[in-house]
């Protein structure tokens, strides 16, 4: 579009969107013209868009004001602001107009270059060490984690797989993408590819705007149109972007929720939550100080005060460093897969083999494939930076009680895990069940599936937590010990109705 | 009661109630001398209805001041003030006095007719287009929908009836108004019937009331005395009547958060609700204004923002208008019965017959019962709707991107329905199972019966909400496919126990 | 430790220490010299230990000002200050110093007999009333009630001992000590035992402390290692100790809110929390007042309200006194130990035998064991003092209503609770399952636990909170009417194979 059409769009924009009783305050001040030009129509466009941004710290403050901060108050994790962008603050275009020739859905809006798609590589322009660190984050591989594993991709056809029933038998097709995007990959990420330009109609006339398959998708492992992979909106939401959010509990449990992984849950019946819930509204918590300091912005943990920020005493000294590697105070993998077991050394675990010549961290006796995964003394080296968290609050003794105990049932609900695979092995072993299609498929390996996935991972949650109920009857000890009980109940019906 | 012995209540009441250390401001004000009287006792018999009460809007302004407000920024659909309300705020004696010959319960009390039940009918006075919209709802039919619709009376029956256990075999009697009254009826509600007067002791002595039947209950398809349907308090919590917790979520959490309807937790791990959550209590939120302004009064939106609210952009335009009917942005009815379908053109659904002669929305095979239901067209337009409030936060690609989605998971939820139904009838044909009796009263049946309420509904609903958890693992596609399995196995089973 | 090296050690801390940020006001005010050294170094070791201590009112008040409040004001239940206690605040060493003889985990720390585990007995120095209230509360036998029941703790026993499989069998051994203190014993409480002193690197150099089996813990009924049971903090969180806190269902939901007991979960769907989660944090609610005026402090209540808190109507009146026994506003037991039943007379119910001769309030066709539960007319007494609660906010024909509602569905779900115990009790007598070995270890079993203990419990919480999911869907009638379907099928199926 050449200037005298844009200019003339603009004009129309004008004439539309008559002065906002809510303008905000960044009009015209240090927003960059090209930003300008965008809030122009978008304030009418998509006014929240709008909205939300001008109550985010991006649109306060410019990269220039922001170095001004020492650490360990600084938030912006550069020496010096990219080329042209020190002295506005970061609006539409700044991210939006990044670097067009590396994204593969810029397309032509009004006279600029405009991509959709923010990547975790634009959002590195100021924060190249989050985006660095995390790169080395699990979640980082989320995508091809999942579907790039044979034996989950199977799970995932299990769950996902468009059923028939034909001759008093059920068959089961691999999901299409669709279906995957608006379940498993709602969170592990999508694969964003342009299809086409489609014309699409708009306040201001009709425009041409690129069909992104797989989009909407904010997951993050999401493999993003100019390749690189994740999200940063996935906890740190669009588009006010503010660090109290990624800091509450809530933005965790978008994830981390379901009765696989059901660490929000078991965190709401913990103290420390209850601590949260009940005083962190009464007006003397700060859920947006950087560092975060134990005593004076809050009294009890949230998800990111154990895993991911930078905490510190209030005299000052720093107890942990913030990281976007998430699992660098953590020593175990407590995610049954299907044992709990060390952390992987790599974030990307599609290339792990056990001695099974599976794709598993663990094999089906639970030996682990120990070379991909961390070693016992990096192991409890995590865990020493998480208990230099803990110590916050807690003497050694309680802290050493604790981690003690969780070791201990990690052994005990591996072993719930081991038991119900035995039987799982026998009914293959039998024909009661066969391993050779898949797993995950007949009814008797689903429960099987569900002893690991739900129970066992529960029962650690819990005890990780400290969330009692998750322990006991909500999906734990007590699923775990009567489903081996069905289980075998239903191999026993099997076999008897086989022999005669 | 004569005057006299009206006065020496009255006057007991005043001895008894020395002046309160929290004495609401409009003691005497703009209270009309009718609900002045209720005061004087109230004040110490029922001290927090008089509180709430006291914190509301109606407390704190009359009608005629209501009425001068300008649209949009008006609550109240009347064009003048009731007769002779006008100029007294809305105390407990205008509602609790209205009109007392249309109210089977009204009784004598301390020289006022007084009805226990207000009404829809009554609020209609000063909000006659809620109410009217709200008779268009499909819960101001609840009751009758439930209840005189023979199919959904037996899975009560199913759920509700009392058991025995007799000569190695289960039944089940038709269970009692009590019963119902404590569990389907209390959000669908009750049949409220006056069933004699009763003497009570009161602080100030002895005193007869009216007993109703089916009382306590607030479900939004009450048939109240007065012949009308619905309680606004429902939503509307007595006696505050606060629009804020209309708009908050957990109002609808109180009906729409079981698994048949996990509408509230599928909300709850949404990326609207982690922002809600996150931000709303950071004091520049507000639950309260009319119209509701995206990006100023809030940045994120509550079950009320998509479904009932009148929502402004900040340069005034309405995106959406106020609907008290509240499907008029939905164009699927996701709640399967059996199947997901187009919404029925009447509230009333309990005359819909569908093609094998059942009061059902579609056939057992997924047919829809078209003549009842809203046509391609409108229910179109109904989308268009929704996506107007959407395009508040939302690019067109997004929002087209997800209800694309969302439409192809409506699509792939029936299939599972089906062919779980399909199993279903298989075992009907072969004797495994009696659809004679009831549809839903075996075992088998009763895993069929989930396979649409529980997991259908969930998937549907996250997908509808961007709720990943309930879309897979959380009775969602996990339990979708595995349902089936367990069915066809326990079929297979009776089958081969008959052969024998 | 000399006084020396005590001396040596604080000035580490001073030196180590430079006056933090965040320093509380409490510095050198009316804390006592001890706990002044105790602060010195902790203010470094466990920074959030002290800054929660300096937010608590025990920081701020000592007890010679607390008791210049006038009841019902006052919040300490001693008439005098303990002997040298009244002119400081209560800090570190008044509780963890302690009467040091009677704790058997006393130990020399900086030339102090420092204990770590603060007990009722200390709390009952300032608090005693209270003390001795919950002594009489069922909670604080919550260790032995179920620890020495054979058969509760042959239920703990099916729920968490570790699994093997051998021969087509599944065997269970007895869980260890950490695997009960991970699970039920984390809310029922754990035995705690000085097991052995033990160095421990500190910030200021090595340090002995003791070992303590069973630590941490805050469970109900904590065994303590000076002989007394309970653990204040459990509800009241330390170090805040905020009153506020143990008034919010937050508190109650970390031990109440699982399958068997699902109390938090019901309440939150009833309009009762809907009220609090919308309007409590507008400003003018008071969750910290004593007494708490109902209209003034709050509108709506939490569990605390109804069943523990000093109420008061905004005329002074005391609408229910406080009380540490929880059940003193509680006729009926809803806990289903089979079946509903009245509360047991003694908190000790260990000692109870039914007519079976089972350790069990009822019997297992529902006899209640008379001799060890309260009497009707005490029944009707506590339920009455409930519904002066409820009077605050509801009409006394709602009240009724709602009581006889409730007691009719302990009825109902005590016959749903009959039936699958007689299919029970018929599969034992046919030989296809075993009570000899255990009523609880194999799958049918496990079915009829979950009849009462599920089922049965979540239909009497939602009747009891009108929280209406759990009355249909949610672990509600629908599961209580589906179970002894699925219960029988399963015994069916085991009698026609063993037939052949």
């Amino acid at each position: 579009m050449g200037v005298g059409k844009r200019l003339l769009v603009v004009a129309a924009c004008i004439l539309a969107a008559p002065a906002a009783p809510g303008a905000f305050a960044q009009d015209g001040g240090n927003v960059s013209s090209k930003s300008q030009s965008c809030l122009m129509c978008h304030k009418r466009a998509t006014p929240n868009i709008v909205a939300s941004w001008s109550r985010s710290r991006m649109a306060q403050v410019t990269p220039a004001e922001a170095l001004k901060k020492p650490e360990p108050q600084r938030r912006i994790s550069v020496d010096k602001a990219p080329e042209g962008m020190a002295e506005s603050v970061v609006g539409c275009a700044e991210c939006h107009t990044m670097k067009p020739d590396s994204h593969g859905d810029s397309f032509a809006h009004q006279g600029f270059e405009v991509h959709t798609v923010v990547s975790p590589q634009d959002c590195a322009a100021c924060h190249p060490v989050e985006q660095q660190q995390f790169a080395q984050n699990i979640m980082h591989e989320a995508y091809g984690n999942l579907q790039d594993n044979a034996v989950y991709a199977d799970l995932v056809k299990a769950a996902n797989g468009p059923l028939s029933f034909a001759g008093r038998k059920l068959s089961q097709k691999a999901p299409d993408a669709r279906t995957n995007a608006d379940s498993c990959l709602f969170c592990h990420g999508t694969r964003l590819e342009v299809e086409e330009m489609a014309s699409r109609d708009t306040d201001f006339g009709p425009m041409e705007f690129p069909v992104i398959s797989g989009w909407p998708n904010q997951g993050v492992g999401r493999i993003n149109p100019d390749g690189s992979k994740g999200s940063c909106s996935a906890c740190h939401s669009r588009h006010q972007f503010a660090i109290e959010m990624a800091r509450k509990p809530y933005t965790c449990g978008q994830c981390h929720k379901g009765p696989d992984v059901p660490a929000y849950k078991v965190y709401k019946v913990s103290k420390h939550s209850n601590i949260v819930d009940s005083l962190a509204q009464s007006g003397d918590w700060d859920f947006s100080a950087v560092p975060w300091t134990v005593g004076e912005d809050f009294t009890a943990p949230t998800c990111a005060t154990c895993h991911v920020s930078k905490v510190a005493s209030p005299d000052g000294r720093i107890r942990a460093e913030r990281t976007h590697r998430m699992n660098d105070r953590l020593g175990w993998r407590i995610f049954g897969l299907i044992y709990a077991h060390a952390h992987p050394k790599s974030p990307d675990t599609a290339k792990i083999e056990n001695k099974n010549g599976l794709p598993l961290p663990t094999a089906l006796d639970g030996t682990p494939a120990s070379e991909y995964l961390i070693s016992g003394k990096e192991r409890e080296e995590r865990i020493g930076a998480m208990k230099a968290v803990c110590g916050s609050c807690h003497s050694g003794s309680w802290v050493d009680g604790h981690f003690e105990r969780f070791a201990h049932t990690i052994e005990t609900t591996n072993n719930q895990t081991r038991v119900a695979t035995e039987i799982m092995q026998e009914a293959w072993k039998q024909g009661a069940a066969s391993a050779a299609d898949s797993l995950f498929n007949e009814a008797l390996e689903r429960r099987w599936v569900e002893q690991w996935l739900f129970y066992g991972n529960s029962v650690r949650f819990a005890s990780a937590m400290m969330g009692a109920d998750y322990g006991v009857f909500a999906n734990g000890r007590w699923e775990e010990s009567k489903n081996p009980h069905a289980m075998l109940e239903g191999l026993l019906q099997k076999l008897k109705a086989a022999e005669k």
